[in-house]
């Protein structure tokens, strides 16, 4: 076997265990120096590549490496950056060519999404046609849990679990204020096309009478009425009414409730809150105290409480990854397969590239009530082993002890980029 | 010494930690059953005694009682009521009296910020002078840590903790997507009056590249350009911006931000919101793409992430509230008195209710850098302690293992309270 080196980038929105694979890559690659010479990382994603900004990860040592595991976002950078179809841009992928012809690169490791897995999967033909194979193997990775013929996402099950806790958690403090102040909370969180991240607070009811109270999701049409109706029976009942909205939340005419129609003092439009717009809903038509969260990025990123099979799985589809480059695969991607839900198994399989491109996971209908307003009993069957165990990372004075990469970048070989 | 009863309520917004304050007044009287008989906790705070609601915490098992140690929230409800004047309203403070008399009780635990301790004074005094003389033992409680006479608060430290985390991860979270995506992220913090929340948030950054690179504080008045120059520059440098702000900050005018004009479709006022309204000025000035969250009551309730000497002094107030209570002592509070920062050490203290009302433990000015946007090394001198240590709950099924009490009230003895 010839030594050749790898190339790995991060794509698209950044995760709490996205390290965790990279973590598994270089681990894996540094045990069979027979066959893949130096890990490459692109700086910032596929730019790095573009751009001839790789990061020699060689000069990182084992622990650092080791440190990956439990470090959140993208230590190596990621970027959002869709390479067009081969017609279109025909130059980029020609210098995606001459760049990992100039490095000796033979494997290429792609950590992303629906679109990244596309990317991979055309590098693989084209490197073929230019008779410069290289072998490219997918990494899953998306917080939105979209990506078909994978059981389940790394980066969604700690998102899941981070909402799932934050909304037990509130509504145990809404419920303690519920006499005389606040009766209605609402936390809004990521989703804009589908709804498995709402979905997942729901885990923290036990019992009808705790929160959430409330799930809304993409995929059921906001209607006004309905939902105060709703709130108004839960605080009828409970006192409090604990909400979990999607950020993508629609009205029954297909437009975002995050844009309908806040405009602030000057006239321009105002920016996102579904949140907010469903307080202001609450208490205009029903005069509850509420209180409104946003969790944004605090929740992909929150690796303080990652959930440990997430980690575990993350780390493993990067191993396994370098595993099938190893055994000649190429244009794959590896994937978790769910052996059982109770007890929770699971096991890595395998997919082609061509079949996971421009396909989603979607949220299966059964896995919305009825009403439109909680999980099924098959929603939380699935939802459950997701978020099981803590893989707490290391302190120091109070602090998380995420680890920070000084960027070692391989000498050019090539022209700057004109791209 | 005649065995009395003894009154427990919590009062006002509630933290991780205070039930582990509930947890060291119950388990400290448990202890000694010779002086202090069974301790009554107030259903919503003080409401539960005017309303003769009192839960019978002698039903609750030791193991129970351990577990409010590591629940967030108010496990017997909390709520905003402020008792007035003596003069304006002797009904509510004679009816307190008849309530304690008609349960014999004999010591008043008031659990809360600066209006409950000075109702705790207040009770104190009248029970005196109706001959009925009850020990009333306020015990300190505000994440807004702005009690006096207290080095800090309970509650507050583990706010504290809960920002820096969430800050250090989303800062890291736009660091990687900075290249080509979001790259100035805004977190909307607690505190309305006094910047100590947002202060903390300072303990994340450790150079100068890292977030959060601008802290917004409600002592500092708000000026959007230089502001948006500041956030430029750190673009400029860093590649990106990460900014904490509090709620409570204010325009040049006086005004709060999240009340500067913004109105939805209807023209009514739109509620809330410094992050969006500051993430507007950003993109409507600088033009760069924003992402923003509002932690509210997340960070208050996140005992998923409680600093340990938080839960650990919560615990120790409650337990000096009764040892105070035994020693013979009235109307003072118990207080965390620091010995030295490095290493930390710290002792209980004490201080006379009517020192404690109508006081506020403000942030120095020379905790806050000249230019206003972050903190000095005192003040991470000062913080930096309080966030120490993580004091995890324990985990079923991926969650969370918070204790519900099921609340067993006491025999009614009077006629129901016109109040």
């Amino acid at each position: 076997m010839t030594v050749k080196n790898a190339f790995y980038a991060q794509s698209g929105g950044v995760t709490a265990v996205i390290n965790a694979s990279a973590c598994g890559v270089i681990e894996t690659a540094r045990q069979n120096p027979k066959a893949i010479g130096n890990v490459y990382a692109g700086l910032n994603g596929i730019l790095g590549a573009l751009r001839e900004e790789l990061i020699d990860t060689s000069k990182l040592s084992a622990e650092t490496i080791a440190a990956l595991k439990h470090t959140p976002s993208g230590a190596f950078g990621s970027c959002r950056y869709k390479l067009k179809g081969l017609k279109e841009n025909q130059a980029e992928y020609d210098r995606l060519m001459a760049v990992f012809q100039a490095h000796n690169i033979g494997y290429f490791f792609y950590n992303g999404g629906g679109d990244s897995q596309d990317t991979a999967h055309k590098v693989s033909q084209i490197s073929q046609s230019v008779g410069y194979p290289i072998q490219c193997i997918g990494i899953p990775k998306t917080i939105d849990n979209d990506l078909p013929f994978t059981d389940n996402c790394p980066g969604f099950g700690s998102v899941a679990k981070y909402v799932a806790i934050s909304i037990l958690e509130a509504g145990l403090d809404v419920a303690s204020m519920a006499a005389t102040s606040t009766k209605v909370f609402i936390l809004e969180v990521m989703g804009r096309h589908a709804g498995w991240i709402a979905a997942s607070s729901g885990l923290a009811q036990q019992t009808p009478g705790q929160a959430p109270h409330i799930i809304l999701f993409p995929e059921v049409p906001f209607d006004p009425d309905t939902f105060c109706a709703a709130v108004k029976q839960h605080v009828d009942t409970y006192g409090y009414c604990a909400i979990v909205a999607s950020e993508g939340i629609k009205d029954t005419n297909g437009n975002f409730l995050s844009a309908s129609g806040l405009k602030d003092a000057f006239g321009h439009a105002q920016l996102g809150g579904v949140a907010p717009t469903l307080s202001q809903c609450v208490q205009t038509n029903l005069g509850y105290k509420c209180h409104w969260a946003v969790s944004d990025y605090l929740q992909r990123s929150a690796r303080h409480i990652a959930a440990a099979v997430d980690v575990e799985q993350a780390y493993a589809l990067g191993a396994e990854a370098v595993k099938f480059a190893l055994a000649g695969k190429n244009a794959v991607m590896p994937t978790i397969v769910r052996k059982s839900s109770k007890p929770y198994a699971w096991e890595i399989g395998e997919v082609a590239l061509e079949k996971v491109a421009n396909q989603e996971h979607k949220m299966p209908a059964d896995y919305i009530r009825k009403d439109g307003f909680h999980i099924t009993p098959a929603c939380r069957a699935y939802l459950e082993p997701l978020i099981q165990g803590e893989a707490y990372p290391p302190y120091v004075k109070g602090l998380p002890d995420y680890v920070r990469l000084a960027h070692s970048l391989v000498e050019r070989q090539l022209p700057e980029w004109g791209g």
